[in-house]
């Protein structure tokens, strides 16, 4: 009998409790052993739910157990999320996680500490939700040079511009029936700002080159500034807006980390990625591009990858991850030189954008002017750009 | 020093070669030995190749030398690759391949052989070239039901139906294109009837029912009927055509298997897969949809997958695959009762088609009539369309 505990018993951590339930038998038969929840750790109780009996509001409880094999952290933040964890990890209890800030924030110090302990550290539920994208990454880059990990890593922004796209709605009435729907919360700032996406993109980085950066180091845009104009305007040049993580492997070793909306073309893979659906796209040699996806959140998918973690931990030889990350926030390369071409909707005159950015490409003019600048570095960019002032409406991204 | 065997030196077997020669120190660092190979079996000789030293003409040196640790099958066919397989599991060798055919039509005596013998029968680069397809799907299946898989699994005939929706051009002139860029074979039988995809389904279908059916009882139908008219209705109806593959889990255990070409709606995830992609979306619970897409062919990306398994044979504790095929047709369902709307384009009038078919949904009137039906076995669905003879011109299936 293998003893778990589950922390945090939100949407999560009962969808874990209600997978390990229904698929008992199969569970089972794959590890050869039945898991028992012994503990549900969370400050309230639930009265009314068939887990009722196991719930403790102590994490002592379970630190103090040696026969716990293993703990499921689904409660989210990083603290106590990182000292609970750390804990479990020092006691040789396997860890898994569905929490992507803690992960992002505290990922290198807890594969060390797995590994110290000889347990595992697991969190493929972390970006993508049920999407097998971590494994599949660490297996492509077993033989592969990676050159980029790209991808759309939040559900709700992607609805909102899918609902912008499909009905030329503002931003401001996505965001309202994305809430309505439940796709996006009362607080919605850590998906528009692009802060979760921040956190998966840090994780996929810390994954294809060893290094971890703190989040808030890298470069993060949300969607709250994409207006209907820009969408309509893109629908007519055949582009679809998508807030994409991106971690680029750079010449001499450094990663380059970022989040923000792109014009993509519609040929491209990740363009028709639409709704709450994340997907993840690797660029690698010889393998070329992949991409992965499917549902990034919900009780479902997210207990699918956590349970895929936990019987991992006990089917494979004990071990860690087969990668560490090692903190180290100077291997985060320059964002001012990053270096692609800009979409810039502006009330100035073709002569004054001449003027500031050189030879572009007119998209449209009436109203406002739209134009796409040749390749350009943040820094010349953001030069250019500041001549025209307020005359800037708008700025996006291209995607090559 | 793990000493591999190549068996035929085509575009695979030398992108092999090449990669295990450029990425020798990634592959060194991985498996914690270095490779060596130190046989390739060809008919011919290549002089002019690095490992011109290495081609033996004769399998039986191969099988003789028990200082081989791994055979590479890249020679494609079902024989001699199934008996020089088989002997090289006999002999304790792995054998890792990227040839569907001997893997749909052996799998099951393959699987059971290296079991036997305790050591690997490795086939990822077989379905969907260099995409983890099957690696993820056996993670998926730990503890997911698995209702479906389908997927558009060959290339050649993605990219001609690409072409005909882009372009309008008709299937032969489409066909004649992929010919001249190299993506279809001077007999492309094998492609545009429908044959590669049908052992990539078998194997699918194997992976997520543990039952192996031989390829030549699968229903299958290639693209060769599909007309330019057929695309333009789908292109107004908002819909794509894709050659699908599928298998789907039936409520009595038993699997239903097809190759066929569907209209998709647009909005679906495999609609926007397009050229020479391929994608493989899995559908289970609790995970939801998922979907892995990449370059399902060439040399690079069967390569990487080829190295990969390689890797693995060495890298984890000896094993198969964690899943059999039993060879078992009887466990093929029933193809007659599997159920869809249709599309139709007739020469015969509307009452003919209502007496033949009860409501229809039409979608366009003029020089022919073009409907979907409802809901409809195979089984009523011949029999309704035999009613109007030849006055049928085209059928093609409706994805739900």
């Amino acid at each position: 009998m293998k003893h778990i505990a589950i922390l945090g018993f939100g949407v999560v951590g009962q969808g874990v409790a209600d997978l390990l339930t229904k698929n008992a038998k199969e569970v089972k038969a794959l590890i050869g052993d039945d898991v028992n929840i012994k503990y549900i750790l969370d400050l309230r109780d639930f009265p009314d739910s068939p887990f009722a009996d196991r719930v403790v509001h102590d994490f002592n409880v379970i630190k103090a157990d040696d026969g716990v094999d293993a703990v499921i952290e689904v409660m989210g933040g990083s603290h106590p999320a990182f000292e609970f964890s750390m804990d479990a990890l020092r006691g040789k209890k396997h860890v898994i996680t569905s929490n992507k800030q803690v992960v992002a924030e505290f990922g290198a110090e807890m594969l060390a500490e797995a590994k110290k302990n000889g347990v595992c550290y697991h969190f493929e539920a972390s970006v993508g939700g049920g999407i097998p994208v971590l494994m599949p990454i660490i297996e492509i880059l077993r033989h592969n040079k990676v050159r980029e990990v790209r991808g759309i890593l939040n559900g709700t922004t992607n609805y909102i511009l899918t609902k912008m796209f499909t009905f030329g709605d503002t931003f401001e009435d996505s965001l309202k029936d994305a809430q309505a729907k439940g796709y996006a919360e009362r607080n919605p700032d850590a998906d528009i700002l692009g802060i979760d996406a921040c956190r998966k993109i840090a994780i996929l980085g810390g994954l294809i080159s060893g290094v971890s950066v703190m989040p808030d180091l890298i470069h993060t845009e949300g969607i709250t500034a994409i207006r209907a104009e820009d969408v309509a305007l893109a629908n007519q040049n055949a582009c679809a807006i998508k807030l994409l993580g991106r971690a680029i492997t750079e010449a001499d070793g450094r990663i380059m980390l970022m989040v923000a909306p792109f014009l993509i073309d519609a040929d491209a893979p990740l363009s028709g990625v639409n709704g709450v659906y994340n997907a993840v796209e690797v660029i690698a040699d010889p393998v070329d591009n992949v991409m992965f996806y499917g549902r990034g959140a919900g009780a479902g998918p997210t207990a699918s990858a956590v349970v895929g973690d936990l019987c991992r931990c006990f089917t494979e030889a004990t071990h860690t991850a087969p990668f560490a990350f090692e903190k180290k926030s100077e291997m985060l390369a320059d964002f001012s030189a990053f270096t692609c071409r800009h979409y810039v909707a502006t009330s100035a005159c073709l002569c004054e954008v001449k003027k500031a950015f050189g030879e572009v490409t007119v998209l449209s003019e009436g109203k406002e002017l739209a134009f796409l600048t040749g390749e350009m570095t943040e820094k010349a960019f953001a030069d250019a750009a500041a001549t025209l002032g307020d005359k800037v409406l708008s700025h996006i991204r291209k995607l090559a």
